[in-house]
């Protein structure tokens, strides 16, 4: 019997520039938490409910660093802890809501939804390019999509999707009918594909000059079971050997989403975009507006499988080459699910 | 056991004039299609979904006379053949989505819902009154309605609703009591009712000089089961025979009526009018306005009654005797409904 | 077995001003009610259907003291019996919707859901002060609620919330934490906190000159069960013995909330106020818009909770002493239902 989710993960919850000195409330794996920074500045998640009434405690005052329900003033600290209840000398015992632990990287909060016991902050997801200064962040939206995490998840392994889906922002004219390799790695599928000597797509357009030359563009999917992808992708000219690992002048893009799932028919698609050139205020927002773009032609299918899965019919489906890693994919959150993986 | 719906008929699906070389989705017996014009100008209707991912096929795009899925560009003819796949040589054997048989006639789509072997596009609705150039036609609207098609269809087999509900459209003052006959044949149900005598309706006021007299007023209301009325009304004056047969110099309408069954609890109800008077734009966009008044508020209350049976209530009805026709008609569509009628 | 609910008791249905020679719609206990007033002004209340194809009879047309169906004509006099069905000589034997007494008091239209042998109007919740000529009214609103009616109930036998969510309206600075008594007397809870001693609240500032002395403040929470709230509050100059029961020179208000149970998930919460001073429009005015504002936080607080109810949760909850009110308050309510009251 496998679990819903898979508990015992690091998941993404805000960007960290959402969570402060007040009470945001998210919903992840179905449960309702109630977030806020400490005065020291670490993040504090709690269930958002307090215990009493039922009244979610998003609803409630930040006094110092416990949450002041909005109801009748019972207090709870970081831990969930009852401190205290309006009209008794103590909060009454075993009066607490459930505090799970968080961290941050990449400039999100990530939250562990499962044993606190096995969480380990060493785990958390961080990509190296994040910290190098050859690198500049194009911070991007948290896309709500009513559909299944898992669906979403398929279209981040998948590369052949690009040319139907994308026809006006990350597909070139033709040429997408190479061949796709992948691999599973621990709990990560990598999924990737070379288009040699092509043109260049709109969306790496004005990024470097290569002089109207034809490029290599290669794209490598790492999804990282639950709910995190990285698609490294760039080109470099023709002829520079690219493919045989040679990157020193080339365009180069880690597009991370960071999925937070919220329950079976809707997640948070985070995402941001690091790029090997500097930060530019009219070239990155002209960058974020074609990625947004996108991955809104993506939520428009997405959302329109989820209602057909959701009709009460007897789907037959039939499967394609292309489905392998997404099988591959579903089956490590299968195993992280039922607890036997790592 | 009888089946929800009667699949062996056809339907009405969609004006003419809203489907040409574009994907239109349409949603009839709680099936999904999706919808187009051939290159040659027949009328495709397919299953509105991919086999593969389950994204609408109504979300792609129409090359030729196929239909590519706007995830992975899975191609399918007007046979609901797939006809090509991405990363395959050949399309996988057995991909398919289910094709339906379709026709045209008096300005409509129409479409066979069940076993595409008895479909006989010979049996589609046709009114001869359509083609007489003694008649213009008053094209209406798709008026959805949130009711299950069979309210609809009792209000078009019922001509004693017409003094409450349309006191302002389709009403005369008084003279309503008078008898309502009503016979069925074969699968059609008419039911008639005469008014001789009385002033003119305010619908058939302008369209006809009768110099202020009095007239007697037909109403048959044909209904065709399971989804088609046709209600042939009008007036001559009084004393020249209409009731015996003489029509000669009469005002006569044919209210059309094309229903949708969408799903249990809405339809789209399709009307156009033919009147044998010549086509004018003012007279005919009044008496578009009037009939437009009218039909919503039928819907109005086809509405409220739909929310009160989809109340958990163990309703006691009780029943009159101008409820026989629509008993008839029901039990009409029963039968083809059980694969017992034709 | 309880039942849902205790039928036999009058209900708020809706403000006497709202009634009229009109057709209105409400629904109380999850039965819908057409409301009209006949020619000679009392308020009768029938089931809101028509025993023959289940249209609203609220769509229908009053004429005389009978409601005439909007479909077919079927007429329904106060006693709910058909009168007239079109085509018919007579009525149909047994023909009939239900009909509910009313009553009328302190300006609002009262219905008895239950057994109508055991209406006695004697039993209408009335309130000696209403017809005080040292009392003036002030009418509020009809505020709909989602939540269940006993949630509001809640609300209103607990004085120890007002603090928390009543932060600028109702709550004074500090000086909360006195002590909350209560008692059940027959089918009432009455609840009640004094505090001693303390400045004057901002609901009561400009009602009268105290010369910026310090008050002592009363308030005593009156809970008929099922559905009826009076809370009686006010203030004396401290030192004068309002403690003691010397009211000669204070403020006095009765904040009276009329509930009407929709269903288990949502309510009306029809309030007025009455305060032992004259009239005055500007005063009034802004008492109302005051006490709107604080029963809108109330309503934010529990439209939240009952979405955290409706959730497929096993919740723990803690209780507190100062749930002990509403306890027996429930435990009455539940004895009402139950038919073992009164």
């Amino acid at each position: 019997m496998t679990a819903l989710y898979a508990y015992d993960a690091w998941y993404p919850l805000a960007w960290s520039r959402d969570i402060g000195r007040n009470l945001a409330q998210r919903r992840v794996l179905e449960q309702d938490l109630v977030v806020y920074r400490t005065q020291q500045g670490q993040v504090a998640a709690l269930e958002d409910v307090c215990p009493h009434r039922l009244a979610p405690l998003s609803l409630g005052t930040l006094k110092d660093d416990t949450v002041e329900c909005g109801y009748h003033g019972l207090r709870f600290d970081c831990e969930g802890q009852c401190v205290a209840a309006p009209g008794m000398a103590r909060a009454p015992t075993g009066a607490a809501v459930r505090s799970y632990p968080t961290a941050e990287s990449m400039g999100m909060v990530w939250v562990w939804m499962g044993d606190a016991a096995k969480a380990d902050r060493n785990e958390v997801f961080h990509l190296p390019a994040y910290d190098d200064p050859d690198y500049s962040v194009v911070e991007g939206d948290a896309l709500p999509v009513q559909a299944n995490y898992l669906n979403l998840a398929d279209n981040l392994c998948d590369p052949t999707h690009v040319v139907y889906v994308h026809k006006t922002t990350l597909a070139s004219t033709g040429r997408e009918e190479t061949r796709v390799m992948h691999e599973r790695q621990g709990n990560k599928v990598v999924t990737w594909r070379w288009v040699i000597d092509g043109p260049l797509i709109p969306v790496f357009q004005g990024l470097k000059d290569f002089g109207g030359a034809n490029v290599d563009r290669w794209h490598y999917y790492h999804y990282h079971a639950p709910s995190i992808a990285v698609i490294d992708f760039g080109s470099a000219r023709t002829g520079t050997g690219a493919p045989e690992g040679n990157r020193e002048d080339c365009i180069q893009m880690y597009a991370c989403h960071f999925i937070t799932p919220v329950d079976q028919r809707s997640c948070v698609q985070h995402w941001l975009c690091l790029k090997n050139s500097p930060a530019d205020a009219a070239v990155d927002e002209r960058l974020r507006a074609n990625l947004r773009l996108a991955f809104n032609e993506d939520k428009t299918v997405l959302e329109a499988i989820q209602r057909n899965e959701d009709k009460p019919r007897d789907w037959k489906r039939i499967h394609l080459s292309l489905d392998a890693s997404s099988i591959k994919m579903r089956r490590i959150v299968d195993e992280m699910a039922a607890g036997n993986a790592h």
